[in-house]
C-alpha cells in the first residue's frame, strides 16, 4: 500500500516534471489565455464547486473544526467572484520569465547573460483553505513553475474540483494539463514521498500552522522556503511622536490580530515610559488588547490601576494571533535591537521615534526580513510592497526574505554565448 | 558524550549568532584590516602552518591517502603564498553588504528599500583541502556572515592552525574571534547536531564528494546549497563548425578532468556524424581519451577502426572525473534537448552551432545552471564569470545557480520608512 502511494507521488512528480520543461519556454500569452478561462470557469462552474465544498463541510471531518477553520473552508458564490478577480489580477502582472537579470561581455569576448527562468517543480503543502489551491496554482502558472499540490484533508473535494478547473483551463490554452496537480490523497505518507523527491521537485512552500512547517521541514531533502511565526515587535522609542506611537502600535495590534505581520510584543524606552506608558495603555484596553507585562512596565500600569497580567518568559517569544500584547520597558536602543534580534520571529520590527539617528542604526541593527520606522507592520505584504500577488512571506534568508510574489518563484540560469572560446 | 558534543557545538553556534550580528553592520575597513592582517600572519606563520601540516602528513588516517588526496592535503611555503595572494585578491573585491537592490515609494509614502544584508551564519562543511578554510573564511568574512567550520579529520591540524591565524586577524582588527570557528573534533555526531541547528545557523555549504554531501542534504533542517556532480554535455550540432568543435570538446574534455565543469557526454547530431564523428575522435584519441560509445556511434568508429568501448546505460549519466568520455548520436535538436535534460546534472552543458535559431532554441530549453553557445564548458567558474572569488557552484535553483560569489553569500532585508502610515 505505502509502495503504491510512494509509486503514485512519483509518477505525479515525474509528469510534473515533463510539464515544467514545456512550461518554462510557453509564451505569456498562452498562459494568460489558461488563466482567463480558469477565471471563466470558476464563474461558469460555481455550482458544482459549491456542491463540492459541500460535501467537505458536511463530513465527519468538519464537524469537529473550530468556527474560524469552518469559516476559512466555506465557499460561496461571493467568494469564488473574489477567487475569479485574483486570477485576472494575476494576467494583468508581468511575466517575469525571461527577464534578463545581467548581460555583460567578459575581456575574452563571451558574453553572459543571467536571465530569469522557472525555479521548476514546485510542491505547495497546505492546510484547510481551499482558496490557496486557486492562489498557489496560480502563481506558480504564470511563472512558469509546474506545481504539485498536497491540501488538508478537510477540504479535499473542494481541492479537487478546483485543480479540476485548472488542468481543464490549461487543456484549453494547450498546455500540458499535468502543470498543476493535486495529490488525490491527503495520507500524510504520500507527503512524506514527496518531500523526499529532491531530483523531480525543486522547491516545497508550506503554508499552515508552525506544527505543519516544522513537519515539513524536518522531513524534506528539497529546499523549504516558509516563515514559522510572526512574533513581530514595535519599539517605542524615547524620541516617538506619542500620537503616531499610538496610532502605530493600535494598527499593528488591532486591525487584524489574527495574521503573521500583527504586533505581539511592544518595547518602550524607560525615558518616556513614565509619561507615555499610561496613554498608550488606555488606547490598547479601549480595544480590549490584554496586556502581558514586565515587572517595570506593570509598576506604571498599577500605579495607575490600568489592568493588566504579569507576563511568563515565554510571552515575550509567543505569537499570540489575538487580542494580546506582551510589553517590556528597556534601557536603550541597543537594547531593544538585542531584545528584538533574540525573540522576535525576524518577521517584521518597527521603531517609533523621530531621531534619524536611532532609526538608522535600528533599521541596520534588527536583523528581520522587513524592517519599519515610523509604519505599521501590517505593511509587510506582496500587495502592500507593490510586487503584486504574493505566494507568502519568507523569514528564511535563503533566495526569497519577506513577500514572494512572481519573481521570488524565479530562478536564473546563465547564457554563455562565445566564437568558440576555450579555457587556457 | 554525545550530549556534551551537542553542547559544544550549540555553544558554538550561539557565539557564531553573536558574532554575526556584529559583524553584518561591521565596516570594511574592519573587515579588509582583517584580511590583511591574515595575509600577513599566512606568511609570517608559515613555519607553524608546515609543522601542523606535516603532523597531518605523518598521521595513521594519511596512510591511506590516493596520491591526489595527499597532494591536496600538502602545504608547502608556494601554496601558502598563493594562499596570502587569494586573501589579498578578496580585500580588492567591492563590499557585497549594504547594496541597495531596489528602492521606491509607494503611493501612500512608504519608501521600501531593499538591501543586501549578510546571510547570517553559515556552516562549512569540507573533506581534506586545507585551504578551503581559509577560500571559506575569508569569503564569509567579506560578506558579512560568521563561519563555522568543519572539514575532515585527515586536515584537522592544519585546518586548526589555520583557524588559528583567522582569529587572531579578526581580532587584531577589532572583530570577534567567534566570526570564524573551527569544531574542534572529526567526530560525526558533531557534524549531525550542527545540521540540526536551524534557529542559529542560516545556511550550510557542504564542499566534496558526492556521499558527504548527500548526507548533509539527508540530515540538514538548515537550507544546504550546493552541488552534487558534474555531468556536463557537449552537443555538436549538425551545424557545428568542425574545427570549432574539436577544439571545444578537446577543452571541455582534457584540459582539467578531474573537475566538475569538464565534460563527461558528447552528443553528436546523426547527420554530420558520419563526417565528422572519425575526426574528432581521433582528436580525444590522440589525448588518451577513453570513448564509450552508443552502437550508433560505436559502429563509426568501427568502421574506420577507431578504438571505443561500448557504453552501459550507467555511463550515460556518469561523473568520469577522468579521460573517459560517454559517445551518443542524436537524431535532432529536440532530441539533445530532452537527452541533456534527462542525463545531464544541470551544472554546465553546451552546443556547438553555427545555427543561431539552433543555438537560441539550446539556450532556451536547456535547463541547466549555465548553458554555453560555442564555447567551453570550462568557463563556468566564478573568476573566469568574473564575479571574482567564488565558494562553490550551485546546481540548486534557490538563492544561487553558478557560481556562488560575495553577492550570493548574501540575503537582502526591506527597509521600510514611514511618516506614520497605518494600514486601512
Amino acid at each position: 500500500m505505502s509502495a503504491d502511494l510512494a509509486q503514485l507521488v512519483m509518477q505525479i512528480a515525474q509528469r510534473a516534471r515533463a510539464a515544467s520543461l514545456v512550461l518554462a519556454t510557453a509564451s505569456t500569452a498562452s498562459k494568460n489565455a489558461a488563466l482567463q478561462r480558469l477565471a471563466e470557469l470558476l464563474e461558469k462552474k460555481a455550482p458544482d464547486l459549491l456542491d463540492a465544498n459541500q460535501r467537505d463541510l458536511t463530513s465527519p471531518t468538519a464537524a469537529s473544526l473550530a468556527v474560524a477553520q469552518r469559516d476559512r473552508l466555506t465557499l460561496t458564490e461571493k467568494r469564488l467572484a473574489q477567487l475569479a478577480e485574483s486570477v485576472r489580477q494575476v494576467i494583468a502582472l508581468p511575466d517575469p520569465v525571461g527577464n534578463v537579470l545581467e548581460d555583460f561581455t567578459r575581456p575574452n569576448g563571451l558574453r553572459l547573460r543571467k536571465v530569469r527562468v522557472p525555479i521548476g517543480v514546485i510542491g505547495i503543502i497546505y492546510e484547510a483553505r481551499p482558496n490557496v489551491t486557486v492562489d498557489c496554482a496560480i502563481l506558480c502558472l504564470k511563472s512558469g513553475n509546474a506545481a504539485i499540490l498536497r491540501g488538508g484533508s478537510e477540504s479535499f473535494h473542494t481541492n479537487t474540483a478546483l485543480a479540476a478547473l485548472v488542468q481543464e483551463a490549461l487543456a484549453h490554452a494547450g498546455l500540458p494539463a499535468d502543470a498543476v496537480q493535486l495529490i488525490p490523497t491527503t495520507d500524510r505518507a504520500a507527503l512524506t514521498s514527496l518531500l523526499k523527491l529532491d531530483t523531480l521537485v525543486h522547491c516545497i512552500i508550506p503554508r499552515g500552522g508552525e506544527s505543519l512547517i516544522r513537519f515539513v521541514a524536518q522531513n524534506s531533502t528539497i529546499p523549504v522556503i516558509k516563515h514559522y511565526t510572526g512574533v513581530c515587535f514595535v519599539y517605542v522609542d524615547r524620541a516617538a511622536d506619542p500620537a503616531m506611537a499610538e496610532k502605530i502600535v493600535l494598527n499593528a495590534k488591532v486591525s487584524r490580530p489574527g495574521v503573521c505581520n500583527a504586533a505581539e510584543q511592544m518595547l518602550v524606552h524607560r525615558d518616556t515610559a513614565e509619561k507615555f506608558l499610561p496613554q498608550l495603555a488606555r488606547a490598547l484596553l479601549a480595544q480590549k488588547v490584554q496586556l502581558r507585562c514586565d515587572p517595570a512596565s506593570a509598576a506604571i500600569l498599577a500605579r495607575e490601576k490600568l489592568a493588566f497580567t504579569p507576563a511568563t518568559d515565554a510571552d515575550y517569544r509567543t505569537e499570540f494571533l489575538d487580542l494580546i500584547l506582551a510589553v517590556r520597558l528597556v534601557d536603550s536602543l541597543d537594547a531593544a535591537i538585542a531584545t528584538i534580534n533574540r525573540d522576535s520571529s525576524a518577521h517584521s520590527d518597527v521603531i517609533v521615534t523621530a531621531d534619524e539617528a536611532a532609526a538608522q542604526k535600528f533599521l541596520a541593527g534588527v536583523d528581520s526580513a522587513a524592517v519599519f520606522w515610523n509604519a505599521s507592520t501590517r505593511f509587510h505584504d506582496g500587495f502592500e510592497f507593490g510586487l503584486g500577488a504574493e505566494i507568502g512571506i519568507s523569514t528564511d534568508r535563503l533566495h526569497a526574505r519577506g513577500p514572494m510574489g512572481l519573481n521570488e518563484l524565479c530562478s536564473h540560469k546563465w547564457l554563455v554565448t562565445g566564437t568558440g572560446q576555450v579555457r587556457g
